[in-house]
């Protein structure tokens, strides 16, 4: 077996692609092997009304089927596209996501601001030597800064800003500008920012802190490299480059040793942002560190490959946290797969992760009962799309909500959501098995076999069994107005 | 002081009034001293599109005149209407409502299934000796069912399922037909509902089961007087009944000893779902119970007034569910009562209860934070619309979700849906209030002063304090653009 991953990291100011080895010996080490690192300022084409222009799609787009050439011979399981805040914000991303998993031939996952976080502390945790202490890390991205405090692999503290260098130098030092008073109110702003979470991150405390970002690094070498800093990023250090930028009025008339070329337009953002971060986490030094986003994509990857996905973890948190009834969960999985594996073929390209979606959405369709029992798989599906669910994407959200509300009451409502016949079936397989299972008992066989072609369902029963259990027999009887409402047929068969 | 308290209750089938003197030793007893009873059958005014007819408006507005006039000499402290499912389903009930408390001179609280429950089991449990055993009581409405199950005067289990006398005799028995198969579809309709709580009901067990209700007291007497049951409602007593009804078809025709004229119409629905409730909780025999919901609303406002509100159990209830920062709710809290304080006279009429509101909101403000913390105020106000919360109406809840909604982030969306001055005074006390307690530390003295006057706001504050504060000044400076977009003036003003 092949084993190389592709990480593809789509953030605010440039796209990176990350190729990495996973070791064979199954010590759970990844070697990168190839990276590719493209410029695209996404969040520079935002227009005021949070649309992305045309300019920056083709930019993107462009970049995309580069990385999409490099990575033609890889197994869709083998690579995981993620992307970050210019995404989340778009308002016409669902336009233009299509045209970029297009390009690149992979799907994309835009996952939120502390997934972002997670990942990233994986990343920097992969890429330092081991260490017993508390570690602070500051990912100061194009568009959000993620703040993460862990100790080993494991993050204790996630947080994701909205501010980043992209954004922060587009809104205080238009056209290159830099002066004083632009420093300060972006400073001013992003203390703002930080100020929020800062008493629990001082509280936590850390031992080292860590900056792992585009920004973080370039400042690493400029305070080096123009002799404002011995090693690091320090206060004193950021407080002279700001002199020096400010005196010189630009970021290109002040001839910073250090600086590439692609930097020079986000460096006040990312500057402020970082003596922001300073003043307000009370940091007097940081140190950069190497392989953030895309290397903890690249470990996610290995893990989900080993059968550790992340997600089951998040999963069973969930079904503790909302004090969901777990052997009805079960129940209710147990007979919504096998329903849908009568329903779709297995084989089929691209179901498992449909399959894997159902199970969980499964296991938490009660989540909204901790909310209020009337109406509470609409409670479920809010949860299910706006919590913070490490390891699933906002589409991965998305369809569980969909999944979650369509498994009782009205399915009208779901139609314009629905994209194709495998997510219809995975609807009907969460609805069968609630429906059978809504007395909460133990049962070894499923009483109704199911199949399906095209927009006809039908659903078999013992005529004995049915007499017996009425109540299942009306409520089956039920759902044939309710799919027809939607187009199609179903038919209760008794035999 | 005059020790009369009223209770109205705007039921799906009838509209009562009961008047109770609270005894004056402060034991805590209600002794009824009046009663009126008026059937407006409600809910058979839903059209199928669920807006409440003119005709079931005109005729709850006149009932609503005579109880008003009963009650003009009353302080609005001491009387609490509280209205049901009809209110809860009813498309329209924001125009509706407002007639409603026109005519009956105070205002009316629409109030969850569950609130209703808790309200009936306290009314039941009032009316009836004191027992160590556990009890099961039903309600069934005109267009809901509650069942709670409870000890002393503690609910343990409660539910609200959505079928009534009313909606059930409509949907099953059209013009008061009744025949076999109507009846095996009512009662299978009414299984199908009860079959989702039945284990977990007979799991928790009970010792009594009582019927509470207008249907339970009219098939008791029924039953007794026909002699199809020697005492209470039976099993082999309601089957009797049945085969009379479908015998003659109607019940008008079938000559009932024991019915009362305005109970005929209804007790085809009633009778299929006290049936049904037999069968699910495998019930042999129920007695009925005096003093349902009524009873239960004058105690509570009993207990309001001797500051037991339960109001503030459920606050915090939730604080601890959703694992709240008590101290910074605190802080939050008082510091907003007190801004609040200075620009709204405490001796307004009604200004009482908004403040009782914006002190539960700023304890709950951050409940949303459990979901996500990006936007996690829409999540509170997304728990604090629909969560059960007992004691609370719906408006309260609505109000409660408003104020979290605007107490952070963009005003203008709010335009909408605020009332009054006092409600836009609220949200400002909660700005400035979590404004000023971003950093979640302790102070004893507020560093500003407010005034409003019309769309004027001034807020005050020692420009040393503020050069020494940059972040806050920073953003109390912010707010100045979000008020003028709804119409605001506000100022900072140092000194």
């Amino acid at each position: 077996m092949n084993n190389l991953l592709a990480a593809v990291d789509l953030g605010s100011n440039s796209f990176r692609l990350l190729i990495g080895r996973a070791d064979s010996d199954g010590m759970g080490q990844v070697y990168p092997v190839d990276r590719m690192k493209e410029t695209v300022r996404l969040a520079a084409g935002l227009t005021p009304t949070k649309e992305l222009d045309d300019a920056a799609v083709a930019r993107a787009v462009e970049v995309l089927q580069r990385f999409g050439e490099r990575l033609r011979s890889f197994h869709p399981d083998r690579v995981r596209a993620v992307a970050t805040n210019t995404f989340r914000v778009a308002r016409n991303v669902s336009e233009f996501l299509p045209l970029a998993e297009a390009a690149l031939g992979f799907p994309i996952e835009v996952i939120a601001g502390r997934e972002e976080a997670r990942l990233i502390f994986s990343g920097v945790a992969h890429s330092l030597p081991p260490s017993p202490s508390r570690r602070l890390v500051v990912d100061i991205g194009g568009g959000s800064t993620e703040f993460i405090i862990g100790r080993s692999f494991e993050p204790e503290l996630m947080e994701s800003l909205y501010m980043g260098c992209v954004s922060y130098s587009r809104q205080f030092f238009p056209d290159g500008i830099v002066d004083a008073h632009g420093m300060k109110q972006a400073e001013l702003a992003a203390r703002r920012e930080v100020e929020v979470i800062s008493r629990t991150y001082r509280r936590s405390g850390w031992k080292e802190a860590y900056g792992s970002s585009g920004t973080a690094k370039a400042l690493g070498a400029i305070l080096v490299e123009s002799g404002f800093s011995e090693s690091g990023i320090t206060r004193k250090g950021m407080d002279l480059l700001k002199q020096r930028l400010i005196k010189m009025g630009t970021v290109d008339r002040a001839e910073l040793a250090g600086i590439k070329h692609d930097r020079s337009s986000v460096l006040p953002g990312g500057l402020a942002i970082m003596s922001a971060v300073f003043d307000e986490l009370q940091i007097d030094r940081m140190q950069t560190a190497d392989g953030a986003l895309r290397l903890g994509v690249l470990y996610d990857l290995l893990g989900r490959d080993a059968s550790h996905d992340k997600r089951d973890d998040t999963v069973r948190q969930f079904m503790a946290r909302y004090e969901v009834d777990v052997a009805q969960a079960m129940r209710v999985r147990k007979a919504a797969l096998a329903i849908f594996a009568r329903l779709v073929p297995g084989d089929q390209p691209g179901i498992e992760e449909l399959i894997r979606m159902l199970a969980w959405t499964a296991e938490l369709h009660e989540v909204g009962l901790s909310i209020a029992h009337a109406a509470f798989h609409k409670h479920t599906a809010y949860v299910l799309e706006n919590a913070d669910m490490p390891g699933f994407s906002r589409q991965d959200q998305k369809l569980m909500s969909l999944l979650a509300l369509g498994h009782i009451g009205k399915l009208a409502k779901l139609q314009p959501l629905v994209r194709n016949q495998e997510q219809w079936m995975a609807i009907l397989s969460l609805r069968l098995a609630t429906l059978l299972f809504r007395r909460r008992e133990d049962s070894d066989v499923l009483p109704i076999s199911v199949s399906a072609q095209g927009s006809s369902i039908i659903v078999k029963a013992d005529s004995e069994w049915l007499a017996a259990h009425p109540l299942t027999d009306f409520t089956l009887r039920s759902e044939t107005s309710e799919w027809s409402k939607i187009g199609f047929n179903f038919e209760l068969l008794e035999h």
